[in-house]
């Protein structure tokens, strides 16, 4: 028997645009059971360039015009992973249209917008899901588990920071990740929602936080052409002001006790893509660095006492989540596969009829701490979740 | 201007087949300028299994006699992953009717056969290319460009060890790997023999070698099933004899002067699948791991004095090979990702009408020196390679 | 020539004092062109057991009662390292005798204590210390030098945690670390602030800081025994209240601009005692780990663009601090000899007439930042250094 | 009760006889229930430079005839760590003198040697040690109790290098260790001894061995001065040839089964010391590099399937052999400290009147093997250790 086909459309064509295709390319032949994507067509505002994309990712067909793309009837899943400042009206569009809807992080620029989207999403009864890739690493899904089944016992710690230098240099450009009012915020909102939905995932919710963000370098040159996270620009032409954050830290207290700290910056040199977190817990720990991301380091205060240790687990054995649609064991994936996971779990509850997981709830409950950390920041003083 | 297609047919389904299988569908996304290979048709002996496998992976038929597949006039490539002991026949056989040759390592079970293969294809002029693709992970490609360009100066050490646990439980079935008239050898061909042709790669030619090698478990249950490295069988049912080595070392001393050692071990318990070696020069030194295969260790004399230490580096940034083709810096890859650069070499060198890089030369020296240890072992003594 | 002696009277022979009493042994043989330390006497309230400390670490006399200590007219430095309640009273009495005062951290369980007793020591203008043994690992020397003279540029990020895991046990009893009115704090006083410490050190001072913290386990057994971080209670009999913080964690605004991040706890399972930092600048990086103290990770944003990576450099070679005195590259340091290192900078700067450093305006300092950061939890919002 | 005093002497006094000192020292601090040594007399030829080292090293008496000091009769022990071609006539002398020997490795240039020096040991009924310290690092203690009480199950391999790089300049000068007439050999017996004992202590007897050795710089400046491992000397003056081994390396086959491979160099840039060493067993793995000598890597087959891994064992626990001497869990020690252990074993055993372990059977076991693979070098054959 055939699988089941859902037919997507997408709109975007950039990094997370790539990405998402290949994932789409990746299920039929690596997760055969799991409906099988039909890549219906592809939506950008540049027409050469989406159709170049389109021919380049395996798109059946190219657009200019989103509102077209929602309202075509051979389309099951609209899947956004435009600028971050479009996100939402698609999305409602895409609600009403009665598509399902496959949204990147962060889902708004807004927590009120986020929820807008999920009122309409549920109000239209269609699946929502968000783009919080990183969980579907097999050693972040190893951690969840150990939480999960409580062998590390009760959390004490979780400490998080997700570290880049690609903007390091004061010449790189002003790119739109570097305007508010696109991006909607910095390093905050691009790494640390990242980490945030972690530790949601890892330890659950949070009830209060403090943050404190710097932009260290406030103006760049205007940028002349870009393309994922590379630009360029001339350091002799025009400057514009950076509208977000270069760096934002903050502590929160868990709901379950456990305190948290949490770092995200574009300014650690040396880090091209440091997402990593550790969790203490009274039986154990668990580190993890997204640079070496099919590793999980594993405490367990029970091993014997001569031999207690930080476990090196290569989370690439079958008993590791999704690994066994790969290689054998010690044969490693990347960064894109995490994404091929992240899609088979959205393919496979439209199949089941039930939510994805994370879906719009965890989009907004990160967008909720995005908010609450900036209040802190803006007024100074620590800002209970439950205030927004 | 679309990019030429080249036509590909293959036998083998499993393990190679499947790591092939998503090459050949990466290739036109993530390297859009490189000819585009078609999927024609896949062939293995299993009527039912090909089927679902060509259905799986993308081929567009699936045959069970490779003769037939062979003699397809709309095929330019066969592409050959079955079992060792068929490569030699099969691979005449597309020699003679002018098919492009892609061969999975080792190219055949002994060294004369080897050489037929390519005293074949070079009279039928074709291109032929042998499956070692760890040369291809960028890590790799790094420590040769470091090594070329006299950056590590004069090398004097290289030692290499693979290192495998999968066969360690003495109950683990006996798998057509551990059976010599099929694989030929176990560890050493399986195992060695990447590491024997990285080292071609990265210092040169061998001069001479002494090996020794041991079988821990001389007899093992009939298998009921297997797949990749997976297979199923009852410890208390028929058992048979293991005809491989479970681990071969052996020493060597390269043509420039250098010092090489080399193990190759499935009894290396915690190791799925380490791959690593270290080249120490004049001027510095690389280390490499293929647990960690992203990263390579980078050292030089010529740093300050007081900073001098291995460097991590990540080879994910544009500078590094094949990366721009694939995410922003820090993102890394895995290992199927090795088999798509592989398959770019092959579909550029056919475009470009020269032989890809590695070729049945390489298969050749590489098989020269498995066969020279094999021989050192025999008779306990030291095995010139040019006595063969 | 013989090297001039210096004559030490100690109070305290627990872990610090065994610390302390290793130092000046190893003085004369490993930095035999320092003044030479003379163990005069060591001082503690149980007769017997200082007497078997006297023995044991080879001190000449032993005493029970600190003020005859201080009053002896043989003896140049009063080394003090009880527990913190007493620090203050013995140091102003040493001071007020005109003797030379080398104190533990925290200097005193107040600011106000030990702003008191710089002031007696500077009244009467003896040499003071205070006792920050981990800027003494030469690891940590060498990422003092690259940051002074700019190697690492300007400096964004300082962070910092210092992760231990011995109380973990919740039937593990109260001793008087965990006792506020002997120890003044819990993790925040005691690994907190050495973190601080390295903060000054290595970054500059803070200008605000706020911190969060908890108390995990809020009774505990009462112990039966001591010594050093070891205890043993009944998890039957009777149990006091914990009195001190479990774990602190604080964010900081450096004067220079950098934000800092910092997280001490006793709660971290897997973690013996890793006081582990990390440094970004606008040319490069340094990451330490005390659990290797013999290395650090060094980043240089000039680094040639397909080898830059954290170098990880063993600092023990002649080029590294203290290192000429020990052995040969290579062969490293381990925690102790932390404090050779630091009572030779003790020793060579009464030589020199100059005040040793760090001494009591660094206790001072961090002092000022470990209240500040109390006062912040209290007040649950920032505070200025300068307000204190 | 005061502990019984041992009394030694001791001829050498560079860097080895700077170790010892140091360990002597550090007995009655460290390990109180050990008997005591005092340090009577050290030995060496300058008359000037032993003194002085008496002095630095606490040594009571200076002398510059060992002859003298071995007839002496307030000495107990001969501690011997003068060049290696000297051991054999001090350590004969010393037995007949009725004197306790700690002899340095290697024990002396031939095996034949070896030998007579234990005659002359057993006939005077004197104890006799072989200094291999890093059998005495609390992480091979651990190894070593992991392999005794079977948790690693049948041993299949054994690798070990020792890697260093102090000679890679060709420039450095020809230092006393290059000297064939006074070293014995080169990387072989310096570096590849210590391999060799651990192989020893860690799995067993070995029965064939075959090896390989270069010297790849052939002809080096005549120093001007050497200590320890540094040296200095003129690239412009004379010249003369290296007559040891720049680098040996072997296989061997252990009387277990297992199989073995050694690397001993002097010429792998980037490695100060780097004395490693794997096991795998049927039940699990350990790894080793003094480099991080606090540390061992330890697998177990057992652990639960989706937690296997390496654990990073910090052996500095109590649990840990000789650690509750030192500091509480987590406080690392360094190099000096195997010496220290080494120390109590030598001191402990002459109390309870047993040979110390290693002693000089297996200096000779170790010398055995160091010829057997010089004389397989020679021969270019695999030699049996029982040739010998």
């Amino acid at each position: 028997m055939e699988p089941k086909e859902i037919r997507v459309g997408m709109v975007g064509y950039k990094f997370m645009g790539k990405a998402h295709s290949q994932a789409y390319r990746d299920v039929p032949m690596f997760f055969p059971d799991s409906p099988k994507p039909v890549m219906k067509a592809i939506c950008g505002r540049d027409a050469e360039a989406v159709r170049q994309a389109a021919r380049q990712f395996g798109w059946e067909s190219a657009l200019t015009d989103w509102r077209e793309l929602v309202s075509r009837s051979d389309i099951d899943v609209i899947d956004i992973n435009a600028p971050s400042n479009v996100h939402k009206e698609i999305a409602i569009e895409a609600a009403r249209a009665g598509k399902h809807i496959f949204c990147e992080k962060p889902l708004a620029l807004s927590l009120a917008d986020s929820r807008e989207m999920l009122r309409e999403a549920e109000a239209a009864g269609v699946k929502h899901m968000v783009g919080f890739n990183y969980r579907f690493a097999p050693a972040v899904q190893l951690a969840r588990k150990l939480v999960s089944e409580g062998r590390l016992g009760q959390i004490y710690h979780f400490r998080a920071w997700f570290l880049q230098d690609w903007i390091l240099d004061p010449d790189f450009p002003l790119v739109w990740r570097l305007d508010k009012s696109v991006a909607g915020s910095g390093s905050h909102g691009d790494l640390g929602a990242h980490l945030i939905d972690l530790a949601h995932f890892l330890v659950g919710d949070m009830s209060e936080v403090i943050g404190m963000s710097e932009t260290f370098v406030k103006e760049r040159p205007m940028p002349s052409s870009m393309t994922g996270l590379s630009a360029s620009g001339s350091s002799d032409g025009p400057k514009g002001p950076v509208t977000v954050d270069d760096a934002t830290l903050f502590m929160t207290r868990f709901a379950n006790g456990a305190l948290g700290s949490f770092e995200a910056t574009r300014f650690a040199a040396g880090h091209r893509c440091t997402n990593a977190f550790e969790i203490n817990g009274s039986k154990g720990s668990v580190k993890f660095d997204f640079e070496r991301m099919n590793e999980l380091q594993v405490y367990f205060t029970g091993d014997d006492e001569d031999v207690q240790g930080f476990r090196r687990v290569l989370a690439t054995d079958p008993a590791h989540a999704y690994m066994d649609a790969w290689w054998p064991a010690g044969h490693t994936i990347g960064y894109g596969q995490t994404f091929t996971h992240e899609v088979v779990e959205l393919l496979q509850a439209i199949e089941a009829n039930r939510q994805p997981i994370p879906n719009f709830h965890d989009g907004i409950k990160c967008q909720a701490v995005l908010e609450a950390v900036e209040l802190s920041i803006d007024e100074r003083r620590w800002v209970r979740i439950d205030e927004l």
